[in-house]
């Protein structure tokens, strides 16, 4: 075993597994750890076998095993678990080693630990890990980010090892310092709930409203998959429907419990959204609708009690489920640019110099939003890196102009039917909102300076001069200092 | 200077003013300090002459004033100077003494102060104060939380100056221990934000549907004040509809800008609602609605670009404003049942007992969202203390009856005519969620075990038993461990 492997991998769970499959595939040897040591060895033995592996069952046989400088990709648990590894590295460790954070940790971790390994000598890297379980395995999107100076190191390793889109173009390219790899994979995840709960919307408006079987939605949405919405969420959608249940003999779909957990990625999406005022209600809505859906027995018991109109069509189903099309491409065009205005709030915020058209590159593959309409978004930002709104762009805004009276259709008719939906409502109002150069905000302003002395600016008078009125005869001329409502 | 007051307040901006002199009028007498002197002495010159004051110069003296144990209200900006305000008066404290923080901070501050300033053997109090500026003068709403040992100190002046309702009930009463009067002033807060975005939605509405002037809807608002809908913030938006500028002649609110801005307490109680996992999705559009108002320019370039539906009104305008009042008296229901379940969420969270009949009865008077239908939320936990929420009680989901007909046709109109309502149509999906005893949920699940392993629950098997379908060729047995999407 004097043989020294070019990277090592902790954690050998599926994601773990198949990382590092995918690097020994594309010629690097790997030293592998868990902390769980039988894991080792039935991977070395199994998935593993005959292959360019070194099986490591302490930390230290793991820092033994590797070249120098030492690549390690860490595959835990976000949060302490993080911490604690890295603190059990360190002594294993030297001065210019490279450690990498693979997991969904939250950018803030990842700013402060690429600082404090700076401090002890060391590189950090947090980097996004798109594609699931089978991306990992056969081409990941990802998004490192953390010291600069250890990206020429790994660029190699992690190019190769990446999905590659048209012109065999990796999806991994540098993204920013500290934070900004983890960022973006954040808000690539925020945008994954949107995208999943939009589709979600499309499959319940179809369902009840115009009745489709399982049968029928996986023939729409294997049309669906050929056009404008090629994705991979799209694809798999459909061949979801089409999966029987080997038990049963009904579509897997039916008899899935429909409930689903949020904590993590959607969730510092939307906070990080409202930390720094970005307008990014499509993703909330979504998170949200994952809040709803897990209090599953308190919805049963209100459905007892509630009501609410019966679902009922009159017309053209064809034409209906082509005005459901338009109605999820315009709210997916709405839920990304709100994720791209959100990037470009937070890089001024943390300083760094992101990359708007290699972001779309990034995840035009690998990922689980991997789409065609990446590309344009790629396209959109080439013509104009200093693009405010993705909405402003002639392609897209041409794409709504197409969809919206489809899509203003397809919100009302659910809307009168009765079956909700807040991803998509919520990005047709975040586009009727983006496009207003007046707002009622102006009634807003006047109910703050009503009730709390607030101020406001006028139309009338140049911007940051303020005003108050007083409104009533108790009021004075005193105005807010502490008080903020 | 040898009689001591019975109440110190430090902060002589104009919620602190109204305050001091609120308890002054009610017979408490008052030292008062501010940062900046001079502001001590205009007080005591000016709105405080021949009243029973004791000016102060520095925090040593206004401790000398105060008779023991001291009782000592701040009304400092939240964050930072509260506790520079603490570490200062700590050495001028004696154990016993009572610290209050009157200002909107943020719950887990209020948490840590209360831990940390029982160690040094002295009673904090964090309590949420509503009303605004007249409010903190002639009756505010109060909302209390920290050392339970320190309210029956404060109660007498707490409950003195605090706003009265039917029977002389006072808007004031102990909210729970620790952080609790915060956390309740912060969902006040959020509440706050719902409501004043669903009266800036039916605003919009009938001025760009139906075409209402200022004078108009002063008329409108000033009816719908007298129904149901009867509350302070509907109060001021009548009369604000009928305020003239002197300098222009016209009405104040169409000379104010529509730029609204967003850091506190609604950006905080969303915060709050993804941590816990509670559906409050109307907050958060109230919130995100302002950060769209806030960016004019891009929404003034954008309305040149970007395309929309021209607003048309055929029918009875009568018929349709009273649509309108339904829709925000159904959206504002939601609104509050989404806040009263966030509530619920943290007082499990926080080890909290709070009394949501008493919560309402503390914002039925005094505060900015004080209104009559709060009254039917009281009654609502006093047949029910346990209530899971407010749209299963049956006052609540009647009103629901009997406007949700209109609400859709409102929500429509608003989707068709392109006028963004999010804060009405989020409220409105709620609605439609909540009611569900299905969601689309399951095709989300499907898709989380497709890409990442995550696994689901089945409809056919008992709760907590987790399936994995392989859902490709290539997909294997191995689950997910470390990888959440």
């Amino acid at each position: 075993m004097s043989k020294k492997a070019d990277i090592g991998l902790i954690g050998l769970a599926v994601m773990g597994e198949n990382l590092v499959l995918n690097m020994e595939r594309n010629g690097f040897s790997a030293a592998v750890y868990n902390r769980t040591v039988e894991k080792v060895d039935n991977f070395i033995n199994g998935r593993g076998k005959g292959k360019n592996f070194i099986g490591c069952h302490s930390l230290r046989e793991l820092c033994d095993s590797l070249k120098t400088p030492r690549k390690i990709m860490m595959m835990v648990k976000a949060g302490k678990p993080v911490d604690d590894l890295i603190e059990q590295l360190i002594p294993c460790l030297e001065p210019g080693d490279i450690l990498i954070d693979g997991g969904n940790s939250h950018y803030p971790d990842t700013i402060r630990r690429t600082k404090y390994l700076a401090g002890k000598g060391l590189r950090f890297i947090g980097s996004g890990v798109s594609g699931g379980e089978e991306g990992a395995l056969l081409g990941p999107s990802l998004m490192p980010g953390g010291a600069p100076e250890a990206w020429p190191e790994i660029k190699p390793i992690f190019q190769a090892i990446a999905a590659k889109v048209a012109g065999g173009r990796p999806c991994c390219e540098w993204v920013g310092s500290d934070g900004a790899g983890h960022y973006v994979k954040m808000v690539h995840n925020g945008i994954e709930y949107g995208d999943m709960q939009m589709i979600c919307e499309a499959y319940w408006i179809m369902k009840n409203i115009l009745g489709l079987s399982a049968e029928e939605l996986h023939d729409v949405f294997t049309e669906w998959n050929k056009g404008e919405l090629n994705s991979y969420l799209i694809e798999i959608t459909s061949n979801i429907f089409a999966k029987k249940d080997p038990e049963t003999g009904k579509p897997v779909v039916d008899i899935i419990l429909d409930t689903a957990g949020q904590k993590g990625t959607g969730k510092w999406t939307s906070q990080s959204a409202l930390d720094l005022g970005a307008p990014a209600p499509t993703v909330a809505e979504a998170v949200f609708a994952r809040c709803l859906s897990a209090i599953k027995e308190e919805r049963v018991a209100a459905s007892g009690v509630l009501t609410g109109p019966k679902p009922a069509f009159k017309g053209d189903k064809k034409a209906f489920i082509e005005s459901v099309r338009k109605a999820l491409y315009a709210s997916k065009i709405c839920s990304y640019a709100q994720g791209y205005q959100l990037m470009r709030l937070a890089a001024k915020e943390y300083n760094w110099d992101l990359q708007y058209g290699e972001i779309a590159l990034m995840w035009r593959g690998g990922c689980i939003i991997r789409a065609q309409f990446l590309e344009r978004i790629k396209e959109a930002f080439d013509k104009n890196p200093a693009l405010d709104n993705l909405l402003l762009d002639d392609f897209f805004h041409g794409v709504i102009d197409n969809c919206q009276a489809a899509w203003r259709e397809v919100v009302a008719a659910a809307v009168m039917n009765g079956v909700p939906v807040p991803a998509f409502s919520s990005a047709l109002a975040y586009y009727d909102g983006y496009r207003s150069g007046t707002l009622p905000a102006n009634l807003l302003q006047a109910q703050r300076d009503y009730f709390g002395a607030h101020t406001y600016e006028r139309v009338d008078k140049e911007r940051g001069k303020f005003f108050h009125t007083a409104w009533t005869e108790t009021s004075g001329t005193t105005v807010s200092g502490t008080y903020t409502a």
